[in-house]
């Protein structure tokens, strides 16, 4: 099981190579096999190649993430944060729950957002 | 499922129920065959006595909640929030993630925080 801080780390990662627009960096912090769910609700991206292009679209709205509060961890093998979403005057409310595996690579993404959580400011 | 804001609501009324000491309103808020893992990692509670002997123990602690960060949904059964609860000088990070069934009622609790978010304020 990763430590604590090593999976708060990739969490933070998540984010600055989001930020950056950095397709490498954050596909490299996903297992193989990984599966992400973004929302929670909608059909699951399967596999390396899948999330890929999930995060290639993805980025191509110029959102810029940012923390809510503090990245949390836990007791197992999974960490969680709190984040917004910026595309234009859009605000996307966000939690996200990522697992790992020993390598400390994500194995599964929930991206916990609904209608109600996009606010336009 | 639920709408995403009777879901909202029933997060709300946990941290409230919770805050009021209000057992009985606050194990209602679950189903009957719920699973509560806090923290995850841990294991879980399985039912509703169990689950209320969580609480009636964990609110002995006379912990209080609030939140960190607006609470989210999803696009399925679920929703989200991120948290602190305050024992005397010691503030605990937390995200919790619900689950709920048709009637609105929480099938399961995952509580994410390690040891490194046990902060002394």
């Amino acid at each position: 099981m990763p430590s604590e801080a090593s999976m708060k780390a990739v969490l933070q990662a998540y984010l600055d190579n989001f930020n950056a627009g950095n397709l490498d960096g954050l596909t490299g912090l996903f297992a193989d096999d990984a599966i992400v769910e973004d929302p929670v609700g909608a059909p699951a991206h399967n596999g390396k190649a899948e999330i890929r292009a999930f995060y290639e679209d993805a980025m191509k709205n110029g959102a810029i993430l940012s923390l809510s509060a503090p990245i949390r961890g836990s007791h197992g093998n999974a960490a969680a944060m709190a984040f917004e979403a910026k595309v234009g005057p859009l605000t996307i409310r966000i939690v996200d729950v990522m697992t790992f595996n020993a390598a400390g690579k994500i194995t599964s993404m929930k991206a916990y957002f609904g209608p109600e959580d996009f606010i336009q400011v």
